[in-house]
C-alpha cells in the first residue's frame, strides 16, 4: 500500500486514494508544532498551528483551523501549492528516536459546509478550514 | 530594549545588536521542531531541526547543525533570505499556554571556522552550519 522507493524515494510515499502515512497520524497525536509554508507574489510565507489542531477527512485531506492565516490565504489564491513539515522526537524516526515529514499538497480554504463544520464544533474562533489535499509525504528524520 | 509596538508591530521584535527574544530562548529549551523556509528556483522548500540543536551564537545569530539539506544550501546561495518558525505548547504564549515566533533572517552556509567548530563538538554528523541572523522575530501565538 505504501510502497517507499529508493533514495530520496525510499523516503517519499506518494499518495494513493485516502492514505495518510500511520507515521504521520502517530505524529499527529503526539505534542508538537505544525509549519505550512506558501508562496505568494511578495515571496513565501510561513505559519504555524498545532499537531493537535489538525484532522483527517475520510478522503485523506489535513484540516487545519484557521483563526487568522490571511496571508497564507492570499497566497493560496495565487498559488494552491504548499509545504507541510511536523514532526515528533517521541515518535520512532529514520535514526532512532523522532521523526518528521515534509507533505506537499494543495490547499483550499473553505468558509462552509461539512469541512468548515467539522472544525467548528472543536474551534469556534476559527474562521475558515484550512484543507491541504496531499499529494505526497517524505519522511525526513 | 525589546519595543513591542502597535498591532502587527505588536508582536515584531527588530533585531537590536545581538538581542534574541527571552521566549526565542525559553523556547529552545523544550522539547519541539523547528521549521526552515527558503526560496529556489524550483519554489520554496522546507526542512526540519530540532530546538534542541539551535545553538545561539555570542553576536545573536542562530548556528544550527546542516547534516543534509543540500537543497537548502543551494536556495540559500540563490536567495539567503530565509524563514523560521518555533514554537512550544509549553511556554506561555499571547493567549494563554503555547506560543510560536516567525523569524525572519539572512542565512550563510559555514564549513569551516568557529561557527563551525562550535556545532562539530555537539554534532559529529554535521555537514555545515547554517547561520541565520535574525532580521525580525514575530511572536504569533
Amino acid at each position: 500500500m505504501q510502497t517507499p522507493i529508493s533514495a530520496y524515494k525510499r523516503l517519499t510515499y506518494y499518495r494513493k486514494k485516502s492514505m495518510i502515512p500511520d507515521k504521520v497520524k502517530e505524529i499527529l497525536k503526539k505534542d508538537g508544532i505544525v509549519a505550512i509554508a506558501t508562496l505568494g507574489q511578495d515571496g513565501p510565507h510561513l505559519v504555524n498551528t498545532w499537531n493537535s489542531y489538525v484532522r483527517i477527512s475520510a478522503d485523506g485531506r489535513l484540516l487545519i483551523p484557521a483563526g487568522y492565516m490571511h496571508r497564507t490565504e492570499a497566497n493560496v489564491a495565487f498559488n494552491p501549492e504548499v509545504l507541510i513539515t511536523l514532526g515528533s522526537s517521541k515518535v520512532e524516526g529514520l535514526r532512532g528516536a523522532g521523526t518528521g515529514f515534509l507533505i506537499k499538497g494543495k490547499a483550499a480554504f473553505i468558509t462552509s459546509g461539512p469541512d468548515f463544520d467539522l472544525l467548528k464544533s472543536s474551534f469556534p474562533w476559527l474562521r475558515a478550514t484550512l484543507a491541504v489535499t496531499p499529494e505526497s509525504f517524505t519522511q525526513t528524520l
